[in-house]
């Protein structure tokens, strides 16, 4: 069992970077694509099949987990790593930002948020030391702390209110989580909504009070994507070069990149299975809608020279097939698509760094995104 | 490829036999369970996974795959076999009993059946020389005849009224199937209902006209368990001992096994799957149905001695919690679970066969099933 939380930075190239970070549960290279596992799931794939795609380490939500099964019975059961069968590194989330979006009769003060289940309309309280807590029982090998998310649009008043209240909870989470086992790691969440001088505040804030590492939260929630990077492009260069940074719920493929390029170390978000489920498959020709009618009568597959087995093995006609009968299979299979996907972006990155060609990698990559895929013959 | 189809048995038990069917695509171990993809998909399980439960075999239907994607699609795109990714060997359904079951305004006539679409209300004919053509589109091994299951309950005169219209419809089904690619097989299909005298005078005039082999049709459509082995027991004697026999839409682990004593030697049935979506696990402690509250802490696995990973390397804690969230996983785990424990019970059953004792097999089986699942201690 490791002694402690560490991250190693082994290259860089301009402002990317490529590093390592040791946690109790393994290795995890960044910048890291982290799958997103909400019910201690990452859906309908089995976790050595997201193994077995690249991934190192996988997000579960704390809110969820801790409505059902509970955190308790969780730690009860071996804790989190076990109870999903996945050996590697996990991060957890706070809980904060899906209590916001999920619960009903929410209330935040400067205590924490009491909030409705969205389950069985249970009156519960989070507060940035349950929230720590909740993630020890759990056993992430990686916590985040309490933080109130802003929705956008808000004035300058409510950001920095937001960002002050989120520093005061990062203060009682550090307190709280004085005494976690060795290893495990607890970060610090950005806020400041599209304010360059909050969101200033708020880094050197959570610097001051000092954190494994670092993350950028209350972005991707709809702004447009040069906002968000101009926000990382603020904050990125007041973080300690030697703490990852970790931009939450990001992104698609473009946004990947784009915050690689500005010095992000990690990433989490559904997109990739979210739209599997749906049909969407992200390759290097860009994304593929396999829904469209255009593929009812496509025998290729969707990648011939994919490293994935579901993108080499199958035709484009039957993954339409199975997406328009409705078939568990179908985005079984675009979801694996698309986390194999991600992860060799993602690798590709980490290579790109070390061999110090990061921007031409980009290039090569957003060439081929923007050639787009190419059409059946005689189509 | 083969020249022909070709069934071998290699051992006899009492009335129980040990077999083995040649197909272009492989071959097939008998006693056999074939696992059902309906619509070109065993449901949430990837072709491979299939195969390494221990399937040789799977059943597509005809209905759903004449209506979606369509078979002259499928034959485009080089056949099911290549559309699904299963290379090995297939048996399709003639379309019959689900044309009878999900079709709307169904009209039977002596020329076939007239029936509208489920999916789209489009009125469509299904003849027994339209059911051979699909199949032989979809490029089956294994082809049915068109036949007509009569509901029961049914009077004598309905059910002999089924038998002669089936038996008129066998006679065109091999008029049609003649000019096969070779190795492709035709099985008729018994039909009677629960009348011994329909039953013998179908098997009969199945003989007589003369197939690859001989399907009991008509059965596990409510009617009591003894009901359907009596029908066995009135046909086995009848049809070919060098023909396989097959019981169609059977059943829970307890028919199988009571079948195989009867001289059956192939299966198919949604159970394992539909069952595994909806939370039952079969196993040798018999079912066990993993929504139930008692699963909630129980960190145990399903069964701990299980050839199958699914059983082995979640909890029932896990696979509880899955289900009670919906998570597809849930589902596909245990799907994947039933699907080998119904190989395993095959497997077991044909090396029984073989070593001459089938009744001891039985009887060790069915004390697991009877001794039933044992309770978490201190529950």
């Amino acid at each position: 069992m490791l002694e402690a939380f560490a991250f190693r930075l082994i290259a860089t190239d301009a402002a990317a970077r490529r590093g390592e970070i040791a946690t109790p549960h393994g290795l995890v290279r960044t910048p890291a694509f982290m799958p997103v596992g909400t019910q201690a799931t990452v859906k309908g794939l089995r976790p050595a099949d997201v193994r077995a795609a690249g991934a190192d380490i996988v997000l579960a939500n704390t809110y969820h987990l801790m409505l059902r099964p509970g955190a308790e019975r969780v730690a009860r059961l071996g804790g989190l790593h076990r109870f999903m069968n996945w050996p590697h590194p996990i991060l957890t989330d706070s809980g904060g930002f899906q209590v916001m979006s999920l619960a009903a009769l929410r209330k935040v003060t400067p205590h924490g948020v009491t909030f409705r289940s969205h389950l069985d309309g249970t009156m519960l309280e989070l507060t940035p030391e349950r929230a720590i807590e909740t993630q020890a029982l759990l056993g992430a090998d990686i916590s985040m702390q309490l933080d109130e998310c802003v929705r956008l649009p808000a004035t300058r008043a409510e950001i920095d209110r937001g960002v002050r209240l989120s520093l005061a909870w990062a203060e009682r989470s550090k307190r709280a989580f004085a005494g976690a086992d060795p290893g495990r790691a607890l970060f610090g969440i950005v806020q400041g909504g599209d304010d360059e001088a909050s969101r200033n505040e708020s880094a050197k804030g959570l610097v001051d009070i000092g954190f494994h590492g670092y993350a950028i939260g209350g972005l991707a929630v709809g702004e447009p994507q040069e906002v968000m990077l101009a926000m990382i492009d603020e904050v990125a260069p007041v973080l300690p070069r030697g703490c990852p940074r970790y931009l939450m719920g990001v992104g698609t493929p473009d946004d990947l990149l784009q915050a690689v390029a500005r010095g992000i170390d990690m990433f989490d978000c559904v997109m990739p299975t979210r739209n599997g489920r749906h049909g969407v498959a992200f390759t290097r020709f860009g994304p593929i809608n396999l829904r469209n009618a255009r593929h009812a009568d496509d025998a290729r597959p969707l990648d011939a020279e994919s490293a994935c087995a579901a993108a080499r093995d199958y035709s484009r006609a039957y993954l339409h097939h199975l997406m328009k009968a409705n078939e568990v299979l179908g985005g079984t299979l675009l979801s694996t698509v698309n986390i194999a996907y991600y992860q060799q972006l993602m690798q590709g990155a980490r290579d790109a760094i070390e061999a110090g060609c990061f921007a031409d990698f980009r290039q090569h990559i957003e060439a081929g995104w923007r050639q787009g895929d190419i059409p059946l013959a005689g189509k």
